[in-house]
């Protein structure tokens, strides 16, 4: 017998993936959470029937969410990441010898567990001693600390279910007063083939709260559409204006010094989407 | 009952569509043709079980198969078509007035009848009395074709079935000849996450016959994994030293003056690829 999951992506569209196990299949108190092994993209966690990461391309997103952010701040010492709790976005972190302390807030405890147990590539780093790891929700935790962090990263669901404050002005309001003075945000912000309101109002109300707003992209086979954007609102410093040539070669496998302002221009009718 | 139509793109992996009604399911000469009207991309061409193209994403593939290329040449008078017998890359191409006459020479016939009743906005170009349309085996007519064009794209299916001939090392250089002096040559060349040899060993024997060789990319949601990648091939002009600001604004929707350097930088995984 196969087995094969499939995600509807819109009501009329989706992946399908051949899948050898099932390690997880659980209702936590936030949403529902499956761990799966499949052959093309080796172990995948599903979020509310949406893929949230797998060991193929999680180095996609991962890494895009966390450098271009941490190679705009000329020093970013202290990093809050809301949601990610796979801890993908952390392993990327560490991997900035400036960082002194990585906070990282998810309001399910349960996809942290799982995620150390059956994802141990991306999750190694929680234990890292730089990093607090704090099973909260990330409005309040926002909301109770101000002028604090230099880089704050949003690596959440979708905006339904836990997610769907996280995806309004007033977090956003929050965030930046959680950041210190020259403090840089950015956000995961869907795709704009089936989303493309999304990108377009959250762009219209960071604008509203950030001086500078920018937007970058990737591709994440695994994501609908494939093509991800992301959304970031500074204070000082423009992610446009860095001096490619002062980023260093990292380990990584998708950013590099070279695409650092290459990800922030947009096909033309995302740019339209963000004017 | 709900109908949906299942591409593996891997042997564990694929895309899922909803579809509406099936307008064709025929054994051409050549291959397996399907045109089939999807509820989220709209009408949906299908050869040998692939998707070739559809309406909503179209616009990705057709426009950065024909303007990297006719932006690099200064001078693009004549440009030839190797296989694309839906015509969106004919479309493209005669948005540029410099074009006094593009061929397309593709094998299967059925492929621009079908088009040019099913996809009409993207075969409308076919008829103009700048184009000319030959049914016949591109490797052949490549072959019969020396010093003539200033521009040749091929626009294949994938290296089984009708297509392999074009991915070989012989059909580049005939590539070469039938280019004038310097000319310039471009080639869907799939995608990295699942067929990355391909993309290796093709920039391997372009090398070998072209001085000026560069790979670059774009999201196309309906191709495996979302990420495209073409190969250029060009005996005397770089795209990388084009000056941007000398490309008009064109009635494009992904390629943009801003995107033609921007699209040449490549995920790490697929730089160290073509290195």
């Amino acid at each position: 017998m196969e087995l094969w999951y499939t995600e509807k992506q819109t009501d009329s569209y989706g992946i399908t993936a051949k899948i050898k196990e099932t390690y997880v299949s659980e209702q936590t108190e936030f949403q529902k959470l499956d761990m799966i092994e499949t052959e093309e993209f080796g172990t995948m966690l599903v979020l509310d029937g949406m893929v949230m990461t797998t060991d193929k391309d999680e180095f996609v997103y991962h890494e895009m969410v966390a450098h271009p952010a941490l190679y705009t701040h000329p020093n970013p010492e202290h990093v809050l990441v809301v949601g990610g709790g796979d801890g993908g976005v952390i392993r990327e972190i560490l991997k900035h010898p400036q960082v002194k302390k990585a906070v990282l807030v998810d309001i399910d405890g349960k996809v942290i567990e799982y995620s150390k147990k059956y994802l141990p590539n991306i999750a190694g780093g929680l234990d890292d001693p730089r990093v607090e790891v704090i099973v909260n929700d990330g409005f309040m935790h926002i909301h109770d600390h101000k002028n604090e962090y230099d880089v704050v990263m949003v690596d959440s669901t979708e905006p339904v279910g836990p997610a769907v404050n996280l995806f309004t002005r007033g977090f956003y309001q929050g965030i930046y007063d959680a950041l210190k003075e020259d403090g840089i945000f950015v956000a995961q912000t869907d795709n704009p083939w089936f989303n493309s309101e999304l990108i377009a109002s959250v762009n219209r109300d960071v604008k509203e709260v950030f001086p500078i707003v920018r937007v970058y992209w990737a591709n994440v086979p695994t994501y609908p559409s494939g093509l991800w954007t992301f959304t970031m609102g500074s204070k000082k410093h423009d992610p446009l204006l860095v001096d490619e040539s002062s980023i260093p070669e990292l380990d990584t496998k998708y950013y590099s010094p070279r695409l650092h302002k290459a990800a922030f221009v947009l096909p033309k009718f995302v740019e339209d989407l963000v004017k």
